[in-house]
């Protein structure tokens, strides 16, 4: 029999609390069997929730404690009051002892951040992780990141977040050499920030192991699928995120008012039902629910801290997989392949060649 | 009678060229009738293309140059060799001397953004243009600006933006004190850049006239119409702007897929027709094609440049109601009064609190 893959809940995380972490995780139990899980939280609420769900809690070790971080907290607060203390920590606490392979949280991002990276460290030669997400596309899927970790990227963290993208690539969406897009503007004046532009030039110079640079992409190569993986710092990406999120529900909404107008349309919405249920499987942004922290020594992934226990379970699914795929693992390989690379290239002075060529600068 | 709305056209602008022009002219004609437009472009193209729609034909002055703008050309380019010559400049330059109220053009952006400003100047007290359109939500359309003028801002432009879009806001929404927002991220380590933070307090220290200051929205309040402005940079909103419109045409696809996978769901769209029309037309990036830059010394629309006759149409059409309704002098007002109180309160010292508070600065 496989060895089980033992995932640590943050059982007080997100908007709605351990109802939707523990209905999440019975789902995802029942789902994948092969699960064992230890939750991290208030033992008088959680307790209950659990004997709902016989199957998960003859496979779950609760541990109790009463401290846990708010969604409005600062990460230094959170840091400060439930440093060792908090569901949030314990539960990243266990990836660390080795006593999980894995750790889900719905809390808040920033503290969520911070706590996994005191803990946990970034991997060697990353200097700050970034939160990685499967995007839909109508091609399939695409990696894309950061999504929110850190705000700002200089033009060798683009280049970190490209091969950390790809590796995820790699293994999660099974492709040997991904492709890589940066994220930039369709502007022809400026074509971007310094920045995305000196990441481009390494990018093509640099030729690193299974990454194919494909250049620049827009927004609108999100949803298309034109690269398996997107990069940009966090603070577009996690607009670039909701706004594709809110422009799914509101069309959603649309949709539901047009087929809601008339006789004519409601039966022809009882014919088209199982299309539309297709639809709205491909259009639920709780299926996609779950970003994963890359650049960290342990695998954290992020759950949606307003989904219910559908996302929730969609969030301990991702989880599951990149453990057994061994992602982790994977991606130290690459970097470390590609540090590699990256120094002998760096001697050659091909980085010094990342400063603005003279033709390109603005007039 | 009332006074014809006078239309200066870039003929050659755009992926498609002159078809998509004179298209879209005819058919913005044939809605408003009371429409005179100026052709600027190669004569050769355009004449024989004209001379298919008579109404129009009749009411345009069709102005030869064999000089165009490229799309791939850069600002700096497009200025060196379009200068006084180009179609696009032309049709920019027919707006300064008062032979139109209005110019259109689906040229690139960069070089369009750039002649604009040389052309026309700035407004006073505003040091940089910015590209405003209206994003369709649940609840109707919001003002959404940058869209892609400029890369970056800091505080005082991004109070400049809120000003500009509120005082779009008042007259193409109808609106009497329309809500601002500030775009910005979830992640609540940060809470975004310094430069949103900063803007954010000014604008709730300075009470500015016709404009609500509401707070910090993010990604999902476009579609969502939180508020009736939605004030970003340039860089950030041009992938937003991009994202939305790529999730749109993703979710058309899976609707057309989904609509034709089983004989049932092809009984079900024929019954649902009507509302299938309805819902594509809100669907449809083409209708809210069209941008207006802000912050100059006359009206300019930018069209999308992939853009076909029916969306070029809208773009006019958005001209059109701009001239009508005198966006420009209450811009103008607006910004005039609001500079008063800003003064007012910079002498007061309230633009110097806008300096991080010793309490939010990052531990």
């Amino acid at each position: 029999m496989a060895k089980p893959v033992r995932i640590s809940l943050d059982g007080m995380g997100g908007d709605h609390g351990p109802s939707v972490v523990v209905g999440g995780a019975a789902l995802a139990h029942e789902r994948r069997p092969d699960t064992q899980f230890i939750i991290f939280g208030d033992q008088a609420i959680i307790a209950p929730l659990l004997a709902q769900h016989k199957a998960l809690a003859a496979n779950t070790k609760l541990v109790h404690t009463g401290v846990a971080v708010r969604m409005d907290d600062k990460p230094s607060q959170a840091l400060r009051k439930g440093r060792r203390t908090s569901s949030m920590w314990l539960a990243i606490e266990a990836v660390k002892r080795g006593e999980a392979d894995v750790v889900v949280s719905a809390g808040n991002t920033g503290a969520l951040m911070a706590m996994a990276k005191v803990c946990l460290n970034t991997m060697a030669q990353i200097d700050r992780p970034a939160l990685a997400a499967l995007w839909p596309t109508v091609r399939g899927e695409s990696v894309v990141l950061d999504l929110g970790a850190s705000i700002g990227a200089d033009a060798q963290h683009l280049v970190d977040l490209s091969i950390m993208g790809a590796a995820m690539a790699r293994i999660v969406l099974g492709i040997e050499n991904p492709t890589v897009g940066l994220l930039n503007v369709g502007v022809e004046e400026i074509k971007g920030i310094e920045e995305v532009k000196a990441a481009g030039r390494i990018l093509r110079e640099v030729k690193l192991p299974n990454l194919t640079y494909h250049g620049f992409v827009e927004g609108d190569d999100l949803g298309a699928g034109t690269t398996d993986v997107v990069v940009t710092e966090g603070f577009t990406g996690n607009i670039a995120l909701k706004t594709a999120e809110g422009t799914a529900r509101q069309i959603a909404q649309y949709l539901r008012e047009a087929m809601g107008a008339s006789l004519m349309s409601k039966i022809g919405y009882l014919f088209a039902r199982r299309a539309f249920d297709a639809l709205k499987a491909k259009m639920d942004p709780r299926t996609v629910n779950g970003g994963v922290f890359l650049g960290l020594d342990g695998v954290v992934i992020k759950s949606h801290g307003s989904t219910d226990a559908l996302g929730y379970c969609g969030a301990i699914e991702i989880g599951y997989d990149v453990v057994k795929q061994e992602l982790l693992g994977r991606i130290r390989d690459m970097i470390s392949l590609s540090q590699d690379v990256r120094m002998q290239d760096s001697r050659a002075g091909a980085l010094e060649a990342a400063a603005p060529a003279a033709e390109e600068k603005p007039d």
